[in-house]
């Protein structure tokens, strides 16, 4: 019996994400029993027994629809038939706290996998996102905003959250679930077009597909993958720049910042409006490139007024940026 | 009588972009009778006259339709009668070349503009692409490769060409055309559905905006604009790194590549493989990675092969790319 192809594309992505994981240690998998995080779980199966790692099967219930905790009970026990060396049901309750309802569930279930990971000190919390899920994130993350930090998608990996599928497209998770005869259901989320994601997935990119040519999926993810870390660098490149240049109140000396490339500049001041207290979500490009003119344009203009409100003005060589009280 | 604001926009688009031409200069505005160029020209001739510019209107008549000639006849003559100081009718003959219709007309176009613009010592050619245009061009880069430099859109100026409406949406450019009572027609290339980027245009870009919420289109272009600033300076960047680590023989050495960033890493890594004779079209992400990991995961692998055909192959310390005869 040879390998199929999909379940060895799994596996490769679980064995290349957590090739440092030692005999030994307590690996999470949070399915929510679709094919993504099924194929994800059995793949952790097989590689963990190989690697001596304890697999966990976390499943979280975010008790929205009735029957919930059904399901909840059978993801379990299909969990233990899969091979999870211990399973787990936590239930949630999903408060709005002004999100929408995606974002909130989203909240409730990480904070919860944070928990789990934390209390099995585990060396890695694997979420099962694949190469569709990270181009559909770039696809919403020009709706969001611009540069090349909205089209960044989702990480690899960070704090103990790591993503084994990223470069393993959904198709070969239904593939795989399907030749190795596990069940698996569809989230209804997924197939409500009430939700954006659901609109990009069914929509969106299929007509991406169609009219720009197939591949288009691969390309956003391969795109976000280069952007995340070009940004990074830059980010940090301009952290430095800024630590250097900020005077103890607050201050930016004009003639240091003006003579900084472009990309550095923009963030430098950024960073600063920030600090000052402008909103994350309420700054944006044209407030940036305002407060750059007072530098790279500067035909005697007093101030630029940016959320907050701050108000970013030039005195005696030095640009200041103050809360307007 | 008010200026409308959409004429406004455009003549703003013309001034910043032309802001450092000399009196007594020429400047060249490329006009297809599209509403966008047309609309360009109006402007440049209203700014023209303020500030003492001679404004040539130039059109190129591709000869690809039956009654091109009679059309750019009478685009000559709207073009002295929106007020140009010269007109000037260039006919063209496209020859494929191995490119598609659309690409070998564009280049045929650009050939002749830009001998036009030598011929009269052009302080400026300018040319009607607008921020959809823009945002089309973004979209059409997902499909031709990954990358944040894929995302990066048109410039907005180089040699002499300018692009002075790049932050104008088409919809101000037709609504000047109309309050002025200009005439225009719409290029029947921009309709035709064989075009990519009439099917971007027609049916993606669309569809984008009611899926994902209206401005998409002003998202891609600003998104376009922070990316190419981006991309030039890591770019910049990691040519200097090459020039420093490359020895005589065209070989990196590990040790002073492998500490680098990622994406200065990367960038140097494509200069090299470009460097031995590996054709850009195909040189993709997956070869830079996986030259890349005989740097940062190297368990004894000898060598990448590449395109040209190129190998890259790691012994002594060193990286050697060279071509395999």
């Amino acid at each position: 019996m040879t390998l199929h192809p999909a379940v060895a594309a799994v596996r490769l992505g679980v064995r290349r994400a957590l090739a440092d994981v030692a005999p030994g240690r307590t690996v999470v998998v949070a399915c929510s029993g679709g094919p993504d995080s099924t194929a994800l779980l059995a793949a952790t199966v097989f590689e963990g027994r190989k690697a001596g790692w304890h697999v966990i099967g976390a499943t979280v219930d975010h008790d929205l629809q009735d029957g919930s905790a059904d399901r909840a009970a059978a993801l379990v026990a299909r969990m233990a038939a899969i091979g999870a060396d211990e399973t787990l049901n936590a239930r949630v309750h999903v408060e709005g706290g002004g999100l929408g309802p995606e974002a909130a569930a989203r909240r409730a279930r990480y904070a919860v996998l944070e928990e789990v990971g934390e209390r099995f000190d585990a060396a890695a919390v694997l979420l099962g996102h694949t190469r569709d899920d990270q181009a559909e994130t770039v696809l919403l993350g020009l709706a969001r905003g611009s540069g090349g930090r909205s089209l960044a998608g989702m990480r690899r990996g960070y704090d103990r959250f790591v993503r084994p599928l990223l470069d393993v497209g959904r198709a070969d998770t239904v593939t795989a679930c399907l030749v190795e005869g596990l069940e698996t259901w569809d989230d209804p989320h997924n197939e409500d077009p009430a939700y954006t994601r659901a609109r990009v997935r069914h929509t969106v990119l299929p007509l991406l597909e169609e009219q720009l040519g197939p591949g288009v999926a691969s390309t956003l993810a391969r795109t976000a993958d280069q952007l995340r870390s070009d940004m990074d660098y830059l980010d940090d490149l301009a952290e430095t720049a800024y630590a250097e240049l900020r005077s103890a109140d607050g201050a930016l000396p004009v003639a240091g910042l003006a003579g900084r490339p472009t990309p550095i500049r923009h963030r430098v001041l950024r960073l600063a409006a920030l600090d000052a207290g402008a909103p994350a979500s309420e700054l944006f490009y044209e407030h940036v490139t305002a407060m750059d003119a007072l530098l790279t344009d500067w035909h005697g203009q007093r101030w630029v007024d940016l959320p907050g409100p701050v108000r970013c003005s030039r005195s005696d060589g030095r640009l200041q940026l103050d809360p307007v009280r």
